[in-house]
């Protein structure tokens, strides 16, 4: 098998390891907009070699891992180019966008629209693992729009990675992804921004900061570059799900102000049922 | 050694496992508010036997584990009993309100007032962890308050169970402690909440959910008992702080209606800089 991954950062290099381990017999080449990250990635053995679109159009797979926004223009140069063997899938964390983008083009079906829920917060070709899909979601977007014999070979090996599939429409995803991942990032993020903040001119002050604080602002380690493009492509959803925390926020305030303890307790106490439902997240 | 610990939780019970551990020979009493807590605690051998203050106020050590509303009349009450030989200390996430509440007992210097920066979302005996307190941060507040000789013991205690120590005034750790411990609580809970409300009808959505959504909201799962006491004793700090995290996510919103994607970029390229002083963190 043959695949072509275009870029090599986080995502693209955990699909390269991943599909060394689960397919020994691959041949893997790559790219990247950063000259640096594919050096990297040579040097780490994520790919075996470099090849422009041009050398690789004929591979049995080409993998889109780049910023949403930069993922769009791909996958159409892509279509352009590919014959009807080549099955193309993305990575990205926006579905609807980039599913209108290749809606009318006449090679839609060599393309499957997909997003794995995996990550940390590190980027660029050091920070691919091997395991990074191992027991994550997948979620793929209008399969019924890719070629039959296209699914069966994106299937195999997203169950040889350790997948598991859900099926959604883009506008679905796209809707609850900005609550269950987007909203998180900013939260982070602003967390972060605040503590920062107030606390620039004591750094002795983290010390201070246990295991509790590490883990809320986490994500505001995440990459701008890659961020930037998901708020903007998501922003309709994510602004109506940010308007909802900053008013359940507002609303906690306004308890504390009035002394109404018993009904911060309440608040806990009902969101503490959160615990049932995230067992099986690790 | 004997220990008596007041409160058989994850704090207390860790306090006891961990003491097990580092003297072998020591004899460990307990109390809880809570009978089936206290039963737990014998039958997980936390503590060697249950008693009451007064059979336990000749001990080497009376530690305080209790929510911090329920600390303050605790520690009058073990003051109030105790003779000089006795070391008293509580673990409380607020310090201003309990030192000024004992300030002027006549016992004063058998107490040392301490916060040890270590827990999990976790609660009850079942959650006591014997290295909860390696390598983590310690800040102890009004040192120069106790005792010489206790304070001595107090450390040999602290140093055994592989924690580190920080002096500080009260107010400066009640300040402090709401921007990195009590404000992230605040802002998993909230986050848990938007999600629930929006997703209640969906329970499959939280499939979808990934590391990054269960990092941010673990705290969501914490105890209500333990942490309204906190919100309580330590309003005014904590106002501050979500004042601010409220505007930070109100002009990121801005941002994000006004197309200002460049400013998005920097203003999580800016915070991206946590990353160097989360080192070090677990």
């Amino acid at each position: 098998m043959k695949v072509h991954i275009i870029g090599l950062g986080l995502i693209g290099g955990s699909f390269a390891l991943g599909l060394k381990k689960a397919f020994p017999e691959v041949e893997i080449s790559g790219s990247d907009a950063s000259e640096e990250h594919l050096l990297k990635a040579q040097e780490l053995k994520l790919i075996d070699c470099a090849a422009t679109l041009e050398e690789a159009k004929d591979a049995d797979v080409v993998i889109i891992a780049v910023p949403v926004d930069v993922a769009k223009k791909v996958a159409l140069q892509v279509l352009d180019v590919v014959g009807n063997n080549t099955l193309i899938f993305d990575a990205g964390s926006t579905k609807a966008g980039l599913c209108e983008a290749i809606a009318a083009h006449p090679n839609r079906r060599n393309f499957l629209a997909a997003h794995p829920i995996a990550g940390t917060e590190f980027s660029g070709p050091e920070a691919a693992v091997e395991t990074l899909f191992l027991q994550k979601t997948n979620i793929i977007c209008e399969v019924e729009k890719t070629a039959f014999k296209l699914q069966e070979r994106a299937l195999e090996i997203f169950q040889k990675l350790g997948m598991r599939i859900r099926y959604m429409d883009p506008a679905s995803h796209d809707r609850h992804i900005a609550y269950v991942s987007h909203l998180s990032h900013i939260s982070s993020f602003m967390l972060g921004k605040t503590v920062l903040q107030k606390e620039q001119n004591e750094k002795d002050i983290f010390d201070l900061a246990g295991s509790g604080f590490a883990s809320t602002v986490r994500l505001a380690k995440s990459s701008p570059a890659m961020w930037t493009p998901i708020f903007q492509q998501n922003k309709n959803n994510i602004l109506e799900t940010l308007e909802e925390y900053i008013n359940n926020l507002s609303e906690f305030r306004e308890l504390l102000k009035n002394d109404n303890f018993q009904e911060v307790f309440r608040e806990m106490e009902r969101t503490n049922h959160i615990k049932t439902i995230l067992n099986g997240i690790n």
